[in-house]
């Protein structure tokens, strides 16, 4: 959450020129994003956000990402157009590092969902997995539940000292995970990481849906799961958020009804975001010093959703009466 | 250069109903100010400032602050103004720190400021100084020579850890200017702190002072000095750009004419000025890690200005003919 590279009036300026986007008129770079670099910049036309990728991120993905925006900002879904430049790039080089113009988008982001945020959001997301069924766009998830099992054991022996409890937990549940992982659900492009922090809310309408980083083709089902264990908790998890959690799978489901094949996967896939969440974050929690600047999240917050989604079985994705 | 502290979209909400400025839009945490928090904010109305102090500032100096901006923005300075709330308060206190709101200038700081810009920098900066005069608030300047040397002192023999030519080029100036600072110049309310990343350009328009977090009352011709330092030499302070200084000397003289009892000090203050900013660097520099997210700025910066100085005499600030 840091802007990582200096770029001052007159490299923003040179920039904005090859775009037809107006005189640069104000820039701040904005606490956004871990690995790349956010600038606000307004023209005497509009604002945009400005993004240059500091790192972690593919070069080669970058058409995938951007063009991505193109397509479901075409087919109506509240997400930013890529601004191209005047060649019609949809990025630039700047001092060795790639750089994206797009669309500004108001609204803020929620820290206590109310159930018709959450409505909303279902809704928002079912129609992100309608538009992007056809997105032309290829992009494998990187990661899935071999992927979460190597992280782990990446981390090895440190994991306890996160907290006891934690080698238990991913050894109890990663088996079922790696052999009972369904491959026949239906596949679209998922957001993948539809947490509170990349919606844009205007009061209980979304303004925009940001940051598709990790935006990948895979089961929409797994993505209404990662979406549903991001919101409908408080934020260690330790409470479920019951009218928070139906009102966005009815929200999903006027827009995308789930097929009783998705129904009945979803509380693995449950557990199975749950753990993806677990995963990673223990590895960077291992992986970043006590003192950086760089807020370390904490894996346990995703351990005790893993518990919940274990004991409630299908009980929170069961269609109400 | 970070925002340390998390407010989603109903603190905001909360916060903002306090004031009279409308509905929250959007809120962009963005990275400005080294010990403050900052968000720019946007309501149906306008865009604010929201800044947190989060350490250093002394909530005794808020008003002195806060009251300056409002007093140097009535008296028609580009200088944001400060929103007081539904009661009239200037800040409020919010989970035990103190945030203020102000208003949002548009503007880009330059990298390499044009004769033509550091000329408006120079007007501005006596249009300051002279609005400032009667401004009945009072903080004395806690960054003068004895204190330059005892933030020295502390560094002690680490000094020559970050150069070796740092210990002598220290003691060479410093018995000067502790005993040749001047007593009896004319003293206003300066900003002294008015790097090019404080001023908000507007192509050769100055839209903005920003960040008076070091104003105080001092010697007018002290705050030239620094601002001299500041915007005249390319950022390694190794050279000297003689047609930016002189613009700027001739900007602040077309509004305040210096008198000659402050031209003949300028090259000690100047010598000072850049002195000042050596013995902050050079604490900083040691007192920060070096894997720190925080950029150290180079104290050698400064001391080649204040070599400059030394040798330069008073050439930089004779009138021209």
């Amino acid at each position: 959450m840091a802007v990582y590279t200096h770029l001052g009036a007159e490299d923003l300026a040179d920039l904005i020129a090859h775009y037809d986007v107006g005189n640069l008129v104000s820039a701040k770079g904005i606490a956004e994003g871990v690995s790349n670099s956010n600038w606000l910049i307004e023209t005497d036309r509009a604002r945009y956000i400005l993004t240059m990728y500091e790192r972690r991120i593919e070069l080669d993905d970058l058409p995938f990402f951007l063009g991505l925006l193109d397509h479901l900002s075409a087919a109506g879904c509240p997400v930013p157009r890529t601004i191209h430049d005047r060649e019609g790039r949809a990025w630039r080089i700047l001092d060795g590092k790639a750089i994206a113009l797009i669309e500004f988008l108001p609204g803020v982001s929620v820290d206590r969902p109310t159930p018709g945020q959450a409505y909303a959001v279902g809704a928002a997301l079912a129609e992100l997995h309608r538009a992007s069924a056809d997105y032309p766009g290829s992009r494998a998830n990187d990661l899935r539940p071999r992927d979460w099992q190597s992280l782990l054991d990446r981390c090895g022996g440190d994991l306890g000292s996160i907290d006891p409890h934690l080698p238990a937990l991913t050894a109890r549940h990663m088996p079922d995970l790696l052999e009972q992982w369904p491959n026949d659900l239906p596949e679209t492009v998922i957001h993948a990481d539809l947490f509170p922090d990349n919606v844009l809310m205007l009061g209980d309408r979304v303004g925009g849906l940001i940051d598709f980083y990790f935006a990948c083709r895979d089961f929409a089902a797994y993505d209404v799961a990662v979406t549903h264990a991001a919101w409908s908790f408080d934020k260690a998890g330790s409470r479920y958020r019951e009218d928070v959690g139906s009102a966005l799978m009815a929200g999903y489901e006027r827009a995308r009804p789930l097929s009783s094949a998705e129904r009945a996967a979803l509380p693995l896939l449950a557990r199975g975001a749950a753990m993806r969440f677990v995963a990673t974050r223990a590895f960077d929690w291992l992986d970043t010093p006590e003192d950086a600047l760089v807020t370390r999240k904490d894996p346990m917050d995703f351990a005790r959703r893993l518990e919940f989604y274990a004991e409630a079985g299908d009980a929170p994705f069961a269609p109400k009466a």
